[in-house]
């Protein structure tokens, strides 16, 4: 009997010749990830179980969330982490302005891998199967004991495939591949599934498309989201993966429980309204909604690609006078890259902020938190309630390209609006 | 009987044609400045006089402390600021994106000239004198009445007569020479008094050198901090102010109730320690003293010679494993000409943080806050006890290339230590 990508690499990492769906396995981990928020808490576990770490080269601490620091707890909350790190000498430690966004330099300097079995305590560590490899996001005792043993059980999910057919048209992003198939499906259409990518139209996607895609699994519900490895995944990774990596392929004969079909030449951009990533409406058709605040970036949205989309679009444009528009590169390598290719003149000559490396918005913990009765289009993940600030704001999400123009109009807009 | 610069300034502005220090007048303001977290309490007491602003093109607003926004409270300041702007059409609003920090911009956009009459709900308002006008920090009633009666009053204050000889040497920046001057008068030495900068040494120091001193005149408690008007300050006014301006030169006869005398040529790097601006000691005396963070910005010291003083250091080096190193250009326009020079791309390659411009830090409110314990080397003006975060943490006031030099050591340090 077959297995698809996600099965095959749990039972590898299992130690297994074959695992199926609902089967719990144990699995040694590759790499295993926590950040300023998560980390701290998993430490005063980490020390009930006493002992070293399993292997301080596999894993990664992040601060981004509430760096540069916000307030002095969270000051506390990073002095931890760099506690540990100096205690354990953990080799992948990215300090304040030497890194970014954990799901944005993971990926960016090579530590995740195809065919890899990483875990983190963030949720949107499913951004990784965009590598090709299973990750998930994990819970401080999990991460605890993975940092003690280097292990964790797994149910083995069932598997949805998503068959992507056709061609991604210009001005179409991996946010709207994204946003479209969670409509489709719902926010609980993939609960503890995996989401595997088929078909001839991930060709077309660029691997910052994928990675967004990927991100944005777990929004679905979803254990993780992978995708097979091709000539992009190749090219993407050749100067950056520095370590033996195994391509990991589904069996033609592989099982799951449902197929849904995405063809990429009929898509349009889209934009999530509140109050979940799967209210996913056609910018067509949505009428006139005033706006206050634009962020582009986070662990979805911040990469290269994000930043040229949103720099093409604004270039010789201004922010319209009631946005504040907030531009988060989400690493030193893409800030710098972007000022190379003048992205961030052309952010700075709009009007626009533009921000070191950090979550901040998206989850609400600062650099541009909204007010009562305000409203933001944002390239991030999710519009929960609350999530970017008051109970009574509300977060539209929506791709670069849709963020900029939307920037521009001070109402939510596509580039085509423009014109 | 001759009058000072500043008297002359109280004394035209009061319609009176001599005033003397300890004499009370009411003087028309030619601008009025607050920002997002002073700005919205005098809001309720312009309420309660009502009316409309005196006039809605002498009054500057500029959300810079606690933004982007870094919670809900301080959304909400922020939406109060904006509400009024729009509500009472304030000409001179600068928008997160298209501003930065106040005394930064207000300089840099012409806001402010010789012979003006400044307020601004801020102590460190005192940064105009630079340009040879009268400017003062006022608590929140004195703005409501200013915004709504362009009016307010003052006790002419004594002044000082700072007389700097020689020329600055190399190396040295504005900010040594005015903590210098602190530790000599203490940080009660000009209370309530004018600091009157004089003597041909003013002429080596640049405008960002006197923006520096005059910002910090509140540091040794004077009322206002004041340079004469010279070639140097009319170059950086030329491409500036649009509008008349005056030039107002003291009396040779003008009455000071002190003089204190600074040679620059004998001035050397210095530091002032924790928890007051007056603890100043020279680098070369103090021995290793270990730090956590750097901070390179604010309305003191976060103009373009400050960022081309601490790039300059920084260049080919790299920032201490141990130091957060954190720069904040002081507003849009001095991060795009600091991108334009490559100081940012240095900053990055150095592995420092690189923050859109807010005043954050340095008066502990978000982007960079320190946790128990923790020392930073700071460009900016105040050190008072858990200023920048915890109670037990501690801050160190330097200049940029002191600054610069500590991040790359890991420890208090200048320039000359790299050789």
């Amino acid at each position: 009997m077959g297995m698809n990508m996600t099965e095959k690499i749990l039972a590898t990492h299992a130690g297994l010749k074959e695992v199926a769906a609902g089967q719990l396995v144990t699995c040694k981990l590759d790499m295993v990830l926590a950040n300023d928020v998560t980390a701290p808490p998993s430490f005063k576990e980490f020390e009930k179980i006493g002992g070293p770490v399993f292997d301080n080269t596999k894993i990664v601490l992040v601060p981004d969330h509430f760096t540069p620091n916000k307030d002095i707890k969270s000051a506390g909350l990073s002095k931890a982490v760099r506690d540990f790190v100096n205690k354990h000498n953990i080799i992948n430690y990215f300090e304040v302005g030497r890194g970014g966004i954990e799901h944005v330099i993971l990926p960016e300097k090579g530590i995740v891998a195809p065919g890899m079995l990483t875990i983190g305590a963030d949720s949107h560590t499913c951004t990784y199967g965009a590598l090709g490899g299973f990750s998930t996001g994990v819970g401080t005792t999990d991460l605890a004991v993975a940092l003690a043993t280097g292990e964790a059980w797994f149910k083995v999910p069932e598997a949805i495939k998503v068959k992507l057919t056709g061609t991604k048209p210009a001005g179409i992003t991996g946010k709207d591949v994204m946003l479209t198939l969670i409509d489709m499906i719902g926010v609980d259409g993939a609960l503890y599934k995996t989401l595997e990518f088929s078909g001839e139209g991930v060709h077309s996607l660029s691997m910052d498309d994928r990675l967004t895609i990927a991100n944005m699994a777990i929004e679905a519900g979803g254990k993780n989201g992978i995708f097979p490895v091709d000539e992009v995944t190749l090219a993407y990774i050749k100067n950056r993966v520095k370590k033996p990596y195994t391509i990991i392929e589904s069996d033609a004969d592989a099982k799951y429980c449902r197929t849904v079909t995405i063809n990429l030449n009929e898509l349009v951009p889209v934009v999530a309204f509140p109050h979940l990533p799967g209210n996913t409406k056609k910018v067509d058709e949505i009428g006139d909604i005033k706006i206050d605040q634009v962020v582009i970036g986070s662990c979805t949205n911040g990469r290269i690609e994000d930043m040229r989309i949103a720099a093409q679009i604004l270039k010789g444009h201004t922010v319209h006078k009631d946005v504040r528009c907030i531009v988060i590169p989400g690493s030193q390598q893409v800030y710098k890259e972007s000022i190379k290719k003048g992205y961030i003149d052309i952010f700075i000559d709009a009007g626009a902020a533009v921000s070191t490396p950090t979550c901040g918005p998206c989850l609400g913990a600062h650099m541009g938190i909204l007010a009562a009765g305000e409203r933001c289009v944002s390239t991030t993940n999710r519009n929960f309630r609350g999530r970017m600030g008051h109970v009574d704001s509300e977060v539209y999400l929506a791709g670069p390209q849709v963020a900029a123009a939307s920037a521009i109009l001070g109402k939510i807009a596509q580039p085509k609006d423009l014109q």
